[in-house]
Parts: structure tokens; sequence; C-alpha cells
């Protein structure tokens, strides 16, 4: 007899799900620990395309990165004389604002100033501003998933005791499903438009809100763009859109941005929700969202990550922090990955020369990456997928012949995850089905990551092609 | 109009409070500002006594860690002649573990294996046990803080409609009263006797279990051992008397065991809850916490943490470990970091003996200004200092005279509120009211840390003991 069992601990906890590290992860480890001891499988590696993890994909980090992130830990790296001395002078300003110039000090809760201050001027760069931006309205946190999990506790609170109703897109990231999941939150779930490249649709939002409305009270939209699995990345037009609905009903927006270094399609361009707010004057609340996971640098390990608060009222934000302080602070090292994010060397810097061939070298694998698995799986039959406009990940839309599905239904498992569990046993390719990301019903996908390197790539889609041919052959 | 304002958001976050953090660390910042901007003021330097930040007190990081940490985020250091072998194998060993050897990888939910291993080999170590430790039961965090929090969501659910009740000693690390009014439970307070040097009663423990029984469902002990902001140093005896309690009411203990390295009294010595519930063969779940940040090494900033389940039935665990998958994983360099704490360099290893030396340096520094704490307190009158048999902090009681108590209360502070904020203004020491940790109804304390260097830390016992020495004869 234990205390703690299943049924009397946190319902809310054991119901969430992670699909991208859910059990199809554990068995791929399993295959590749078999493999390492000489087992005879059908494939000769796992390849593990089920998660945004690059430098796991043999992607190299960026040098610029380690040696400051390096040398601000062990500051007696800066006498050897390989240090270019632009990563000299930021190791000692950032360390000037470290107690005891150390990075082992606990740093304030919203992070170093002067990494939040180098946070506000990129995104006057980026968004083009005229006015500086209030580096005080930017906290910086353990990945962009520490920024869901505050914002969402911060605002979980309903006037009507219902629960507080989230909108997020379906298909989603699934940190999304699970935070709202632990929180007692309830999911409102709007629907992506596939057939139209995955765009948003306004006349979606409004269906899903007013199917919802009795349910819950909807304080918050999630919109994530670059879209994670979709690949899609919103028109400005479209973002604004979403800002109007969001003024209409009176929510707030959460923005994910963390894929806005990733854009593939020609002619495609990065427009934040914050730039597009300020264009009409929106005034309502937005928190957006970056990570030190994604783009060109893909340290998801240093778990770097800030969220920006737009139109928040001081009092608001003050309650927010004060969260904050009671995880003390982020990673210092975490933080120092986000000043190498968004403030890398300038032309001219001693470092920029490497710095633009390591980034140039990266992004413009994904892009080749990004085409060719668009192209690919669109030569299957039985195979749909949109164009990867932007982000990592492909997610096709898989015509499912029904004895497959009838089987799979018989061993209670989804179709997608049937078919993606053959997949992984027959070919050691790792993938995630699209259930766990959400689908319309009764459609079928999966997301494959485009990170492995374009020769394991290459060989995955051949092995994920010839698969998908002997799994209609012995279903039809 | 905003749409979020302090009354609609989630009121459990708007309450929560953390003292260590509060107004008067604000104010300090302030004032040293101020100071670097050449004010005048009736002190030369702020002295920051509020929170365990050893490295911000100019601790010095040690060596071994800091090599260890920078070559693995920069592996071309490795090529550096400076670098001691054993330096070079841990790092190619953790690097092993890391997906892409890169630390920019995200590792497993619970942290890399290796570091689990690590860290289940210092427990049966330090434990002196037979058996070895399941490395499974351990999952690595960021910062022991992160261990409260998924430990509390997870066990939040009652069978009563009651609200879940959790024990915790007054005083108490506010990590706790924070944490349980964020997520909406029941802080049940169990006070530590102060008449005998901060000791644990049972007899305090029916007591306070008894009158909330009616009020929640306890589901959980919290134990701080070696004490913050107590000092005191629990024994053996103490502690198996504490598992009988828990034992007797089937609740879960939680024991927080950071300072676990931090043992100042003669013939005082750490016993673990894990040690203590081994030897009476008891079966109910433990988790107990260990972190980075305190002890020796000090590396608060980097974000270390783990915590080992004892006792947890393995669909427990699972559920568990589940939720930590969604934030996909704590920093890898604070994981590492953790590598370093729970395996030091051995006798003969080439780092070792510098290792020792600057340890056994931090040691002795913290031991004899524990020992130069509650002399200095107890020599002043209105003063009464237990001793600091453990951890890094004083918790002094301060007989306060009426006529401050009066002035205070007519300013809608706490008498030690009052006495603290006065403090900082004339003398620019900061330390944090007895009220933010909890104390006994009509007490009044401080807390202050024992960590400022040892010149610092005697010209600000100096500055303590004038300005009481005014308070009293301002206000008798
Ligand atoms: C859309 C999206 N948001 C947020 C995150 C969180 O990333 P991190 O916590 O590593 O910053 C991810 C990670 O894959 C993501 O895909
Ligand atoms: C008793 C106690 N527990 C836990 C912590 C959390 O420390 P961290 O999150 O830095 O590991 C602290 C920090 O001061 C502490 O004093």
């Amino acid at each position: 007899m234990t205390i703690l069992n299943p049924t009397n601990i946190n319902q809310n906890v054991r119901n969430l799900e992670y699909a991208v590290r859910g059990p199809l992860v554990t068995r791929a480890l399993e295959l590749a620990k078999e493999l390492n001891n000489g087992a005879e499988k059908p494939f000769k590696s796992v390849i593990r395309a089920n998660i945004g993890d690059c430098h796991a994909m043999q992607q190299k980090p960026l040098t610029f990165f380690r040696q400051i992130i390096s040398c601000a830990t062990y500051p007696s790296m800066l006498d050897n004389p390989d240090i270019p001395e632009d990563v000299k002078e930021r190791v000692n300003s950032l360390l000037d604002a470290c107690g005891g110039r150390s990075v082992g000090a606990y740093s304030e809760s919203c992070g170093l100033e002067i990494v939040r201050r180098h946070c506000a001027d990129y995104i006057k760069q980026r968004d083009k501003l005229d006015q500086d931006v209030d580096w005080q309205n930017i906290f910086l946190t353990t990945g962009a998933s520490e920024v869901v999990k505050v914002t969402m506790s911060l605002v979980n609170q309903s006037s009507n005791g219902k629960p507080v109703g989230v909108m997020i897109p379906i298909p989603q990231y699934p940190l999304y499903s699970a935070t709202l999941c632990e929180l007692g939150m309830h999911q409102v779930n709007y629907y992506l438009n596939e057939q139209e490249n995955w765009s948003l649709n306004v006349e979606e939002l409004e269906r899903a809100y007013g199917e919802a409305e009795d349910q819950c009270e909807i304080k918050v939209i999630v919109v994530i763009n670059p879209g994670n699995p979709t690949g899609a990345v919103l028109s400005k037009r479209n973002i604004i859109e979403v800002v109007e609905f969001a003024q209409r009903h009176n929510i707030m927006i959460l923005a994910d941005e963390v894929y806005q270094h990733n854009i593939w399609a020609e002619g495609a361009s990065f427009t934040s929700f914050r730039s597009a707010m300020a264009e009409i004057n929106a005034k309502l609340e937005l928190v957006s969202m970056m990570s030190a996971s994604k783009g060109y640098m893909g340290e998801c390990g240093l778990r770097g990550g800030y969220g920006e608060l737009y139109n928040f009222p001081l009092d608001v934000r003050a309650i927010l922090y004060k969260l904050l302080s009671a995880r003390l602070c982020c990673s210092v090292l975490g933080q120092i990955t986000m000043s190498c994010v968004v403030k890398p060397p300038k032309i001219g810097d001693p470092s920029y020369e490497k710095y633009e061939a390591e980034t140039k070298q990266v992004l413009s694998n994904l892009k080749s990456k990004a085409k060719l698995v668009a192209d690919t799986f669109n030569s299957i039959e039985g195979m749909q997928c949109n164009e990867v406009a932007g982000a990592m990940y492909a997610f096709p839309r898989l015509s499912l012949p029904k004895k497959a599905i009838d089987e799979a239904l018989a061993k209670n498992q989804q179709p997608d995850f049937f078919y993606a569990w053959q997949l992984l046993e027959s070919t050691g390719v790792c993938i995630v089905p699209g259930s766990g990301f959400g689908q319309a019903p009764n459609t079928y996908h999966f997301r494959t990551t485009i990170l492995p390197p374009p020769d394991v790539f290459q060989d995955m889609m051949n092995r994920m092609k010839s698969f998908h041919q002997q799994f209609l052959a012995r279903y039809s």
C-alpha cells in the first residue's frame, strides 16, 4: 500500500500528454540501444525526426556563441590568443553585470538587465521601430516553454466559475495542450485550413469562439508563427485579422514566434504580432516569445528564451515578475545565450565573417530540405504535403487504407500512431503521429522534422517512401 | 481599459509573496545605484545579506567546475595544455552522452543518464549504502526550486473537495509558501522550537496536523535540513521521529537537503531522510532534493539541481516524468554542474589538490562566520541568536521597544520590516525581516546570510551593532 497512486494524485497531471516525447520516442531509444548491442534489424540506424533538436542532428554550434559562453564561465580562457576581441568585449560586459563577476551568481528574477536591453534593441531593429522598446517589458526564461507556463498561470482565473478558455491552433505544438491540461484550463480548438496551406481563417476563429463561449471564459488566443507543426508563415494581413478578432472579443494574444529566423518560401517574410499591432495601433495585451533553441543557433540544451510584454498594465507586469521571482532566476548561461542570439557580430567585427558563414550554411541546408521534404512526400501516392514555408517541420496528410484503420482501432490505437509505430519498427525512422498535435476528425498526419543532415535526410526520405508503398500494398 | 488587471488575473499569483526578493531588495539596488552616482549616504557601500548568493558575495568559483563546463561548451578548449586530464575525461564522457556531442542538444526530460548515474553513486557513497541507488529515481532540475514546484503540482488533488494541505516549518524558506499559494494549496504551519535551537518537535507536528485536519486534506510534510533560515541541523533521532509521524498519518515527505554540505557545529553531522528511513525500513514516499547553488560550490546562476524519489510507485513516477517532459529538459550545463557537485575529483586525480584547497577555504571561511555571527548578535542587547549549526544564515530574535512597534503598525508595516528598512536606509545593510519567513505571533526576527567576505562581514556586524544601539536609544 503506497500513499500515492495514479488515482489520488493530480488528475490534470495524470492526463496531460506530450507526444513529442511519448512512447514512440522511448521505443526509438530502445531500438538504438539494441542496434548498438548488435541486434539484427531491417535497418542500420535509428533516425530521430521526432523533435526539433538541431544539434542532436549534427548541426554544429556557432563558434561566436560557444566562445562567449565558455569564456564567461571560465574567464581565464580570455587569455587565449584565439579568442577574438569582440568576444572578449562581450564577455567582459556580461560579467560586469553578474554579481561578483560570476555567472554562478543569481541574476535578477527577470534576467540580467544588460541582456534584457540587448533583446529590446533586437526587437527595435527587427521591427524597424522609431521608438525604443522598453527593456523592462522583457523577461528571460528557461526556454520559451517557461513563457507559456507563466503566462497561462498568470491569467488562470475566471469570473464565472467556468474554466478559463485558451484558443489554440489545431494542429498545435503540444506544449500548449499539456500546459492547459496541467493548469485545468479549457482548450478551445481552432482549425488551421489545410486546403489553403494551413492558413488561419477568421471565420474559423469566430466559430471556435462561439461554440466554446458557454463552456468557459475565453481569455487568450495562441498563435504559432511560423507554425509548428504546419510550417506555415502568416501574412501581415492575416495577423492583423487575428488582432482585430482578439480586440472584438477582448482577449489577449500569446504569440509564439520562436521560428522567426526560419523562413524558407520565396516571398514570405516574418511579421511580428508586435509590429502588426503597432501598425493598427491596437492596444490589447500581447505576450510574444523567442527562444535560443531554433533559428540557426539551435541551442536547445542551453535553455534560453525570452518573453516580451506589450501593452501590459504595469501592476499586472509586477505580479508576473513576482511570480518569476519565486523561481529565483533562469540559467545565467541561458541568458548569455540569448544575448548572442539577439546581438550577433556586426559587419566589421572580428567574429563577423565566421558567424555569417556558419549561419548561412545552416539556413541554406534547412531551406533545401524544406523543399525536398514536401516534394518527396507529394511524389508518394496517398501522401499530401503543404509547402514548408517556415519552421523545421513537415506535416503531411496520409490517406490510410480502411483495412489499416480497422486494424489500428481493433488494437485500440490511433491509426496514425499505428502507422508511425510500424514505420519505426521496420525502418528505424521516428516521427510523431498527427494525433499528438491534433487534426481534423478522420484525417491522419504525421510530423517529421527537416533536421537530419542532408545525406541522412535523403536516406530517411527513401526509407519512408518504400515503407509507405509496402504499407499500402499490405493493407489495400 | 486593459483586458488584464490585478483583480481579473490569477489571485493566487497576485497574493503570493517572496520576501527574499521583496521591496527591501529593490530598495537596496536603488541605493547602490545612487551611491554609484555619487549620492551622499551615511554609508559607503550596500551590503546584500538578503540572499544565499555565494558568488555575488565574492566567493570564487571552483576551478574544476568551471573548466569542465567551459570545455564542454567549447570543446576546442580541451587542447589547452592547462586543462588537466581528469577534466578532459569528464568532458568527453559527458559529451558522449549529449546528442551530436553538443550541450546544445535537448537531453532526456529527466536529464542525461550519465549525470543521473553520478547522482545515484553519490547518494550511495554519502549514505554508506550496500545496495546501488536506482538512477532512474533521480531527475535533474532547474535548481532545487523546480523539484518543489513539480512535486507540489503532482500531489495537488484532494478527495474531499478541500484543498490539499502541506505542512511546512515556521520559519520557512519562502519558496514553500509561494508555491503553495500559487497552486491554491493549504499551508499548515508547524513551529520550530526557538528555545531549543530551532528543533523540530513531534508534539508540535501533531498539534499542527490536528488543528488543520478539518480545513484541508494533508498530504505532505516539508522538512528543511539543515534549516533555512534557522541554521539548525536535525539529529537522526529527530528525523526518525518525523518519519514515524508521517507514517502514522500516511503523508509523504519532501526533504529539502540543499545545505547538506554546510554543517558547522562541533559534533553535528548531516543525516539524510533517505538513510534514516532505510534504517527503520520505512516504506513511505519521499522526495529529497539537492542543489548546485549552496554547499561550497555556490553555483546559483547555473541552476543545477536534482530530486530523488524514494519508495515511489513506478506508475506515479512515470506521471511525474511525463510532467517534466512537457518542459523538454533543464539546462544541460546545469546538469553538468550537478555532475561536478556529486562527482568531484578523487585523491590522486590531477585536479584533486586544487579542488581540495579551494573547497576547504570556502568551508572554513563559512564556519568561522557562522560562529562570529551568533557571538556578535548575542553580545547585543535586545538580540538573541541560536547557534548557526548549519546552512548559511542566522535568524536572530529582536526584542523591539513598544514605541517602535507602535510606530511601525501606525505606518501599516510589520515591525521587523520597519526595523529592516531603517537598517538599510541608515547602514546600507540589506537583510530580510522575519515576517518573510514566518515566526511565532508577536516575535520579531530577521535573517542575514553569512556570505559576505570576512572583512565585509566584520564591517557589517559593526554597522548592525551600532544601528541597533541607536535604534533602541531612539525608541526606548
Ligand atoms: C512552437 C514552439 N514553441 C515553443 C517551443 C519551446 O522551445 P524551448 O522551450 O526550447 O525554447 C518549441 C520547441 O520545440 C516550439 O516548437
Ligand atoms: C532551503 C532552500 N531550498 C531550496 C532552494 C532553492 O535553490 P535553487 O533553486 O537555487 O537550487 C534554496 C535557495 O536558497 C533554499 O535555501
